[in-house]
């Protein structure tokens, strides 16, 4: 639904510039970019004060155009806004783009004004995209609604779209792409978003024919759900998404606050979303165009296994560690093909992966031609990546360097398997180079070794997300009827939900105590049962260890009295016995919270130091498969010590997952009230898992 | 004395070309460089055939050239090699520089070809570079004896020295610096490396003037004590070394063996050498140049608190995350600066570190020359950098795009503090651009956000490095005069140099053993004495806790009979009694071991997982001082423990570290034959730091 809306605004025909004057580089710029991009619908100039504007007549309102429009760019100052929307709706336009700034980024004042003009856009149904932004360009289908020059030429057959918060960021993300021969299919700038978001637009480009590979710029996230579920929807139709999400430093929180009224929300949650959805999280623009280019250009890598070749034995080791670092398996060759290879290299060279080609090939380009079939004709060699500049100018494209590229291009089509060329240095693309690419039918980035195999290392990782498939979503768990809100209950609670549960029982007497005791067998752990206490261990509540019934019963009396002594006031239920459990095995945390931006998250963590000294722990939104817990579980810091340490067996990991993923069930079926869930420990085994404490905490109801 | 050698090399006066011929294309790239690099001495072809070579009479040896020569050039083909020699010797020229390759990079034959190579340079006292190197250019004193077409026009005034063992790289990053309007002092490719070596370049870059910054690209190291003593001189001289070291990865470790047949060496102590000795270690040649020019440009930053500008705020949020990411601390402004910025920004602007000036920058460029001084005059930023690329072509730079430069060039001077201005994203200088710079004297990188912030983190790193300085080195330890065979006498050796340990005593019988624990006072730890059993728990050689005479005399009887059921050849000096020590404090490692390129280097960690699961230690090559055991001890991953954690005291760190110092020089006294020494644990606790096991092994003496 919303897809249809945003098609009529990013594929209109006939557009109202509303303050459309000769006099401001916006309204100019965004009457010239109609015809840079060869826009071949109307434009309609809108200006109070009629005349001549951009050499057109302009028309006075947009009711006075006379003729339907699609959509108005409003370029009027915000004290006229109100007015320009009862005309827009005058003559039925269902789109706008605001440009206008001084809304919800200047603070409280300005946020009511925005809502206000919300308000007026919903009232008649109009699509508002901004205030505050720069518009959109729709390359595929040569719709520029933007209002500064875009970077020119347009690079053809762009299968990119990048939608950015920042206006100026998107033009930069945009201008650095065209300096490296990237094309787009769209650049969005959404600024304030107080309708269109970038999760709208990313729902639109999931199903854009045009695009391939989506890009973002985020300084907030506004509708966390609709983007997680166009993300999923991207990862299902092997679109990427590659984003930069500011605010990972307080600084950089504090002025996205100032910048657009915007809280960057908890950007380890936000890391973890990318982690579940297989969004590609990236730190620069070079790292987002490099990624989404090679992206756009190889498409979904089936075998990611790399061989590397260059005409340097140093640019081939940087890249193998590059590979390493970024997870990229560089194997060895096979003994045919370095006996292939020795036949074609120079005598001081050597068949490898990475593959010298040396400096011989500066003086005999066809050894590119030569070798690279035989290296990539390897079993274990899957994909290759080539280091060369391509080059500059006409006159450099004529010599030997143009003769490299062409015989490495020769090289590749033989080679029959993916394959890239990747620059030594970053350096961008001239025109020149890009004809030189097109004729030669390279894959090519200029991106250098660091950018180049970061890239390559994303594209492995998002063709490994995307083939292992995201766990088929469950029905939501059956609401649970009653808050638990003890300890007791809490237990009680998740093994009525399949939790696994160390077995317990509530003593209301030293007598009850010691049959429950017996009943359990074994040494006893005796601790207080009440809803007031979340601290027993620090006043005398707790004893570990009790046996015989003379022992427990004792243990009951002392819990009593010194519980009675700390907290007077305190509602006792009684004690609860269990049984004493052995050293062996680790103690996991697992808990529960309500992030304000995208809803009930789960964290684990090894419990102790690593959680409460070390911060260790791996977050997911809810629900959870026992799959994604396996993966948070390799995430931590700490994850060798699940696999068993000085004899010690590891961990049923497995039973682990399952248990975590059925506690997150259960924290979901407790409702939005649920304000935290907290188990500590899960006790996991070699033999299995087991909840030992929990706590459940609600919001207080209004 | 080194370093004299090199200069008679690196400034020679009169150069032979030896095996000059016009059809080799190494050859004409040599002798062009002469005239391209404005070469003032004399160049002589030598050919054997005599004749025009490069438009030159050609002498048909060196010794036919009939005047002294300082440095020859070798082209020749490895077979030729010993002839050429013959003739330099005869010709009395002390420095050769041979491109030729077929040397150690080849294997076993080659390696001996070049041992025989270094022979006959060491008879007659030659300096020799190379073999299979591309030469050096001095640029300082335009001395080019380079075998390829350097980057062109030279940057003046170039104040980087590069050194590479990869003659490739070494031109790839001479290309990068040259497009990015960074000047270079000293190029130099060392090749194999058979006399002349980084580490004796590095020696004499460190006293050469012309040089502030030194770049290294490493395979390997040859004379490890020779570059560390150098990086040690040029710390205290203010120079900052910057180095690519490849090897990280396994895939890179062969490779380079195939390159240049070096041993990459233990990635992990060359990492602890960077930072014990202030080397900057990157990663590729993007952060080489944009690290090495920065420093060049802003010298060393003495207040280092940034303020950060922009017309963004994506790029001002990116760059704050970065800042953050990267050590660099961002402060916030004081509210004069921000009354006196709000006076100078646009109505919807914010006064903000990092401080967006808005797009209306655009439309009023003098926004930059006004704001600039207000933001840097906050008495919290002593450092400012400000976000905008120099345009590429004159008809920008007759534009507002040129305008904007000069005014942040205005705001840069007035604002009277340093400043550097980075482009957006990474891109290329033109010669216009760095024309527009020189004008306005601004520093600029063309790195983007990622390299330039990466950048300006290291010459922060750098800089408090360089401040807090290298602790003076103590006089080498008396060496000992016997070898510690067992753990008591690794103890009490250790005892007597001064480190804390546990007292012990050796028991003989159940009797001794008796009295030793009533003299140490409460539970004893009873442990078998033998320098023939590593493994003692495992055979059931220690009994923990032992309370009681009783206790104590049985424990001595059952350690003793167990032991020698286990292991009846075992030589037995008898039990050692120690007292049992709580379970407070956290438990150290250190371990000193020999590293084959570098020599002793200590090695401390956290006890038990971290050590021997999670692999978490800290190295420094000895000797360490205490102060540089607490950096190591920041370093580690589970550093929080040495706090304290729920309730326990953190451990006295100063006396830890003291106690590690002192371990390491215990085991420098041992001398060369030391294999290892390790202390395990060292218990740390609130009071102090005791050892209380070790072991001292030694090499086999042949």
């Amino acid at each position: 639904m919303s897809a249809a809306t945003l098609a009529s605004l990013f594929r209109a025909r006939s557009v109202a510039l509303v303050g459309a004057t000769d006099r401001s580089i916006w309204s100019t710029a965004a009457f010239a970019n109609f015809e840079r991009l060869g826009f071949t619908g109307r434009v309609h100039p809108v200006s109070r004060k009629g005349g001549l504007v951009h050499g057109l007549p302009a028309a006075a309102s947009c009711a006075a155009i006379g003729e339907p429009v699609d959509a108005a760019l409003l370029m009027v100052p915000e004290g006229a806004i109100a007015e320009a929307f009862a005309d827009l709706n005058a003559a039925g336009i269902r789109n706008a783009v605001v440009l206008t700034s001084g809304f919800a980024e200047i603070g409280e004042a300005g946020a009511r004004k925005q809502e206000a003009l919300l308000a007026a856009a919903r009232a008649e149904g109009v699509t508002l995209l901004g205030p505050n932004c720069l518009g959109f360009i729709n390359y595929a289908d040569r719709v520029p609604i933007w209002t500064t020059q875009p970077p020119l030429p347009v690079i053809p057959g762009g299968a990119i779209g990048i939608v950015s918060q920042s206006g100026a960021t998107a033009g930069f993300l945009a201008a650095f792409a065209q300096r490296q021969g990237i094309g787009l299919s769209y650049q969005v700038s959404t600024g304030n978003e107080a309708d269109v978001n970038v999760a709208r637009v990313v729902d639109f480009l999931v199903d854009d024919p045009a695009t391939k590979v989506i890009g973002l710029f985020l300084e907030t996230v506004h509708d966390a759900p609709l983007l997680a579920e166009a993300a999923r929807r991207a990862l299902a139709a092997d679109k990427p998404i590659v984003a930069i999400k500011i605010g990972a430093s307080e600084t950089a929180a504090r002025a996205a606050e100032a910048h657009t009224g915007s809280l960057v929300g908890d950007d380890r949650v936000f890391e973890a979303v990318c982690r579940q959805l297989g969004i590609l999280r990236v730190s620069c623009i070079e790292d987002l165009v490099f990624t989404a280019g090679l992206l756009a250009k190889v498409g979904h890598l089936r075998d990611r296994r790399l061989g590397l070749v260059s005409i340097s034995g140093g640019i081939c080791e940087m890249a193998a560690d590059h590979a390493e670092a970024n997870g990229i398996a560089v194997p060895r060759l096979a003994e045919g093909t370095k006996t292939a290879l020795k036949d074609i290299l120079p005598a001081f060279g050597t068949a490898n992966n990475p593959l010298d080609v040396t400096g011989g090939a500066m003086l005999d380009p066809a050894l590119f031609a030569r070798s690279l079939p035989a290296f990539a004709a390897d079993p274990a060699v899957g994909l290759v990546a080539c280091f060369m500049d391509v080059p500059d100018t006409p006159e450099e494209i004529a010599g030997y360097r143009g003769t490299i590229v062409r015989q490495i291009g020769e090289g590749f089509r033989a080679a029959g398997k993916p394959a890239v060329m990747l620059s030594v240095m970053a350096r961008p693309v001239t025109e020149a180079g890009r004809a030189l690419l097109e004729e030669t039918g390279i894959a090519y980035l200029g991106s250098g070794v660091l950018h180049g195999l970061g890239a390559l290392g994303r594209a492995v990782a998002w063709a490994e997300r995307q083939e292992r498939g995201l766990p088929a979503r469950a029905a939501p768990p059956a609401p649970a009827t009653e808050r638990p809100r003890s300890e007791h209950a809490t237990l009680d609670y998740l093994e009525s939900r399949g939790v696994p549960v160390v077995p317990m029982r509530l003593a209301r007497s030293a007598e009850e105590a010691v049959t429950a005791a017996r009943e359990l067998r074994g040494p006893a752990v005796l601790k207080i049962a009440s809803p007031d206490i979340a601290h027993k261990s620090d006043i005398g509540g707790v004893l570990l260890n009790l046996s015989g019934e003379e022992a427990v019963a004792a243990g009951f009396e002392r819990i009593m009295s010194a519980v009675r002594l700390a907290k007077p006031q305190a509602t006792i239920d009684g004690v609860l016995v269990a049984p004493m459990r052995a050293q062996e095995g680790v103690e996991l945390f697992v808990g529960v919270l309500r992030d304000p931006l995208w809803g009930p998250a789960i964290a684990v963590g090894l419990g102790g130091i690593w959680v409460e000294a070390l911060r260790d722990t791996a977050i997911r939104l809810l629900p959870v498969a026992p799959a994604e817990v396996l993966e948070m579980f390799s995430e931590l810091r700490g994850a060798k010590l699940l696999d068993g340490y000085r004899g010690m067996p590891g961990i049923d990991r497995q039973a682990a997952a399952e248990a975590v993923a059925r506690i997150g069930d259960a924290a979901l079926a407790l409702g939005p009230a649920l304000a935290s869930l907290e188990v500590n420990p899960l006790r996991a085994t070699a033999e299995g898992a087991e909840a030992l404490d929990a706590l459940a905490l609600f919001e207080e109801e209004g």
